[in-house]
């Protein structure tokens, strides 16, 4: 790898490991063996069963995986929604994703505050079937307050509650059980190469889906959730998939329970609060999110008094490549990723080079 | 990478070059860039360019990437249908891309022979608009004779006419400006670790996915044909793609291109002719498809006459990985993939151990 360090919010720095496993791959033939063969069932029950140990999830919960988040976006909305299901946003990801609602010619609803601010009204529109929820919007570094993503469950049982959780798994505690449908792309957090996207389930997704297939509701091809499952049971896949993705996913999910969740989630609050510290008390820079509650712990994003441009050239000389602000804000938000590939130390350093400049 | 030869037909071998190449993907931060970054646009842009050098594309054409063909399925029919497509299948992945048109509840014709049959007839169905061959039948090894695709464009010029090309570019010449949409996965011919599809498409393409969306057709969300071209202008994508995969294709094409296409066809020939004679002229073996002229140069398929296993064992010891037969062919079939990365040298060496035995 190069000497730099990348701190964009995603495609990221890779984890520490993933240079040596893909040499394994290799070595072991994961890009030429056959999704049909009993070798590549074993790569992917790996995956399942350590993603499984990471991130907590119990024996009721499917694991299936697609080629990233934005098509899961999409086969939720083939799945999972009928007529109507209601959005919260305050950044681009979270519109991205009612706008497929949309592109699917749903009756869905969208729950808008500015960006990054809170929301005041988290009521839901009358119909609705599915809740989604953005955990760590990576557009402008928003949390959306987790005991209110369960108490929005806990308050209708009967809808299911999808969670974005981009960017914020393993990174962020959360209890997988209080929802319906969890999801994220492995190009942040897991600091693995883009081209894969990990859809989590319970049973009530799997009962609307059949409903809807049943229904005679177009609910896609290859990859609907019956075709996923009816392969999944054999630890295969429809298609042929991202092999090497999947396997690396397994192994490093491996490398996080032995480094120990607690410790990478500890590790993340520690670099996060020192992050935001120096932001604050910098005077060129500003913290994004006002409400500290509402701020991300593992993209960290700040307005920028003389624009995004010149403190990103500055790092980049130091071979730190800092985010930009997205899309509208490119010019005056950097983004600066706290995953669990960011240690300690060098956030650190980089705190330090804030403070010099 | 083991000392293991993979002769499946994909996943297959890796190409020569591409261990070299994921180093430098590594030492280059291929796996961190972000997409919509500088250096992801000359990624993609380096492997459109080489790829339509490779495959003597026209400035008319233009090329998506998916994360497979089974996409491509998808997102043709999406986009490209609006009632009937015509499928012309005998084997198990023409009938498959069929059953995703009835998935998306057209009102699809199936012509169908027996497997790995001629097709006797080639009359269209009223009301199609677009036609489909599989140049390639990986499954049982038959090649669509590719003038009487020429031919059913030249017949049809108001209607669509898609190519599977999976298993056969680059190795077989084909004159992509005599159909309009062609597409193919790069875990068969070019020797590729699997999770990409690429898809080609002119502008007759292009008119009817606008025409369909504007009738209000749903013609998907992040990957509907609109979508990918707004972005493919930028030389981007609208997702986080599988930025490895681009990169190593764009190079792997390079590297083909500078063998020479022509004498990867030549030697495909020249491999393929040794391979069906020793089948021929051994007692135990005959090759599945018949007719010459519809004998697939780039996946042998054979009857066996003792089964497929114990074949399939043999050669294991030696190293050698042959494919089983497809599905319900699997305990009778072998099937031998003969890709670039299949030397001369190695399939002379195979066709010598099967002589041996």
């Amino acid at each position: 790898m190069s000497k730099n360090i990348y701190f964009t919010p995603g495609p990221t720095q890779l984890f520490y490991t993933v240079e040596g496993h893909i040499k394994s791959a290799l070595k072991d033939d994961i890009g030429s063996i056959s999704h049909r063969s009993k070798a590549f069932e074993k790569v992917f029950a790996e995956a399942r069963e350590n993603l499984t140990e990471l991130l907590g999830l119990s024996q009721g919960h499917e694991i299936y995986f697609t080629s990233s988040a934005n098509e899961i976006w999409e086969r939720i909305i083939q799945n999972l929604v009928a007529h109507r299901s209601h959005h919260f946003s305050n950044g681009s990801f979270a519109k991205k994703f009612y706008s497929f609602a949309k592109d699917y010619q749903k009756d869905s609803i969208l729950t808008e505050s500015g960006p990054g601010k809170p929301f005041e009204d988290l009521s839901i529109a009358e119909g609705s079937e599915l809740i989604s929820c953005t955990l760590n919007e990576t557009s402008i570094g928003y949390t959306f307050p987790i005991q209110d993503i369960y108490d929005l469950k806990a308050k209708h049982p009967d809808k299911l509650v999808a969670v974005d959780g981009v960017s914020a798994f393993p990174c962020i505690p959360f209890d997988f059980s209080k929802v319906d449908t969890a999801y994220f792309s492995v190009q942040k957090s897991f600091g693995l190469p883009s081209g894969l996207g990990v859809w989590i389930l319970n049973k009530a997704c799997v009962e609307k889906a059949e409903q809807l297939e049943a229904n005679g509701q177009i609910t896609g091809s290859y990859h609907k959730l019956s075709e996923l499952r009816k392969h999944g049971a054999k630890n295969q896949t429809p298609e042929t998939p991202n092999t090497l993705g999947i396997y690396l996913l397994g192994k490093v999910a491996k490398d996080m329970i032995d480094r120990g969740v607690k410790n990478i989630q500890n590790e993340t609050i520690y670099k996060s609060t020192l992050l935001y510290q120096t932001l604050e008390n910098h005077p060129d820079f500003n913290p994004f999110i006002e409400n500290k509650e509402h701020r991300s712990k593992t993209v960290v994003v700040s307005e920028c008094k003389n624009g995004s441009a010149e403190v990103i050239e500055r790092f980049k000389k130091k071979g730190w490549i800092l985010g930009s602000g997205y899309s509208s804000f490119k010019a005056d938000h950097i983004r600066i990723a706290n995953f669990p590939m960011h240690s300690k130390e060098q956030i650190e350093q980089l705190c330090d080079y804030f403070n010099q400049g």
